[in-house]
């Protein structure tokens, strides 16, 4: 897909300065970006290759704009429009609706004609597949599952039975979705597995990535909902609620509720493996050291205070 | 599937207080349960929940049965005794034995009748399945490999070859077992990959959550034992042990063998970015740190032995 | 396969101390092995268990040769060279080239005749499989994927769209090459996704380990380079660059560039869980704890340099 500068700014409300017939057919960083590419400018950190970018075109905001030496394109959210215009130029390649005569899709499902069904997907008794919802290669949809509008399945992804997902839910490959979390009661005699009888139920619009796991409820269901970012290697424990507007930063553990909006991490940088052998040596002692400065500042405060009668 | 009161006290050996002819047909919290639902309380902690509850009835010990407000049954391990009866109430559907038209079952693998193996699924040369065995959509179970009686691969499971599981194992999707641990010797000109000989053996009554995967040894098997519970997130290095009745808390390291039951933690909870960096910052340092309060104690020490000499 | 320590010894380069008619067919420990079966020691940590030892031959250094009570393979890097014994004694099996009747292969991918594709795997359109590669069972090669010369993909594995794979590349059960990472754009009304539309590229003679998730480049490519080894659980952040022979040992995040060669760690051990809570309910604390030590420091060379006045 190609498009010129004109197009652009005409249909995504930006303003443009320079050449309106200049066109760009992919998207490039400021540093390899070529004539036919278009590149944006949004973090402040990448502003030092803006002086000597060759691209087609950047997208940036009002105070950059003077500094570019090629056509312009100004938004005041230049990372959004860069995103709607990237979109434009890289149409996902759609399969046309239909099931793939390698798929095994069992009679009492219920699949819209208006979706896809990729070779070698699995579609169990009682699911459902909404119109223009995508269940990619090697998918599994678990018994009375349901996919709803426009969702999308890449590949390799399983949705166990009775889970629902919203509408444009994409899950990434890898990705399982209401398998059941270890719930056990100790007896005397062993170990009684306990039913996990609650689902998943996925908000619309959710993205989860490769080869997350979210575990179905014990007994109510889990629920996924809004404008919530996990990172990487995130672990959620169960029976918490995680409020609307929270980004968990790479390798956390969240083990209590989170009922503010906010960004919370968990996860230590790694550090050359000498030094973090020491760090970690005392991480172990922690409490005691901590206990030690106690007692330092009770005996310097002793101290002081006994030099203070002297005066 | 649903029962009366009566009935699961007779079957499960609880003592009923109230109506043993309500019927219960499904589970439910204290909080959300109607007339129709069983409920339990074995965590203090919702003890709050029971005076206003409207379950059918609900499942706890002697203790609190007298402030229940609805049918109780009775039991030492309220916990254990919901388990068994939610079990019975939630019947697990099992599709009869027999392999779907859509497997793919090599010629020289040991199916046994009594088995299942689902669309999609690949059992390879020389693999047994024996009664009662469940592979289901999109599993491989490799070469040479065993899935013992009764055991469950619930779906786009991997069982590497000649790994050997027990009975009534159970493998949520996307685990995978028996794959490769990374074994390499340095040479000069290059790394030589060390061929991992050993294999993987499953004890009877394990559960495998989603997406776990579980190395074979380099000689030895890796072999899976009893009654610990490794949450989420956790990492268990090579050349270890893990002696019985331990459990191991969400996103933790195992580094070194564990030779006494127990409980074991190595996962810090999130906090809020702004404070978590600064706290991980001094963590960086936190060598330094234990040693400027040596210094300070060293100090400390000889000005009071000095200030002593006064005396 | 099976050989004796003459053949062992000329085959490899090792010097022979011993019976060279002795015939070894697999290996084992130095505690467990018996007449037919070789072991090595290269860990000074196993040396205890030499003197003991049943096995048919050893490979080992020069300095424990004098000290082994059965045949010596000796060798300057005993593990390298067990690894190539090792290869040899336990070459695997390989399915002859050809496209299993029960894999699905797009009309339009290119697929040598010298490949492999194993049953339940798919090739998307575009995608090329080179010359000794191997799909195996229930893998995902995506649209216009190449799989170069020799690399295997064991089970289960999904390469996505435009991934590149290089020479005698090995992807362990689940591994995910080629998933979007998180790109999102906020905007008042809501969330755009930021197309992910650099791919991977993956070097020769890499081993991705199970389940592992290997994101494509918002726009550049994300590249697997050399001598690198990221061990279980490890994470690495997006838009920074890791030199060639790195070690990060198990359950750490990288979030900053790795510049110069070594061993770089992140993970805490795991420990007692009780101990653990204090440790890390003192972490929480672990900024202000190292200004209450900036704060005693103060006050005591304040004090000292007072005394110090009296002298």
């Amino acid at each position: 897909m190609s498009a010129t500068l004109g197009e652009l700014a005409l249909r995504h409300g930006l303003t443009l300065h320079g050449d309106p017939d200049v066109r760009v057919s992919r998207v490039a960083t400021l540093q390899s970006a070529e004539r036919d590419a278009l590149s944006f400018l949004a973090n402040p950190k990448y502003r030092k290759y803006l002086a000597d970018t060759r691209a087609g075109a950047v997208v940036l905001d009002e105070d950059s704009a003077a500094d570019c030496p090629v056509p312009a394109l100004v938004s005041d959210n230049p990372y959004a429009a860069y995103a709607r215009i990237a979109t434009e130029l890289y149409p996902e390649p759609r399969p046309p609706a239909g099931v793939h005569p390698d798929a095994s899709v069992h009679p009492e499902a219920d699949v819209h004609e208006g979706a896809y069904v990729g070779p070698r997907a699995v579609v169990e008794e009682g699911a459902r597949l909404e119109a223009g919802s995508h269940v990619g290669p090697g998918c599994v949809v678990g018994r009375g599952a349901v996919v709803g509008k426009d969702s999308r399945l890449v590949a390799n992804v399983t949705v166990c039975h009775g889970v629902v997902l919203g509408e444009r839910v994409l899950l990434h490959p890898g990705a399982v979705i209401g398998a059941d979390g270890f719930g056990i009661a100790r007896e005397p005699d062993g170990w009684t597995k306990v039913p996990q009888v609650g689902s998943v139920r996925v908000g619309n619009d959710v993205e989860i990535g490769a080869s997350t796991t979210v575990d179905r409820g014990a007994i109510d269901d889990t629920v996924i909902g809004a404008r919530c970012m996990l990172a990487g290697m995130v672990g959620v424990v169960g029976h918490l609620e995680i409020c609307d507007d929270v980004v968990v930063t790479g390798l956390s553990m969240v083990a209590n509720s989170i009922r503010e909006p906010g960004i919370y991490s968990g996860g230590l940088p790694t550090d050359e493996a000498r030094k973090w052998r020491r760090n970690s040596a005392r991480f172990r002692r922690l409490d005691e050291l901590a206990r030690r400065v106690n007692a330092l500042e009770s005996t310097l405060k002793k101290s002081n205070d006994g030099n203070g009668s002297h005066d």
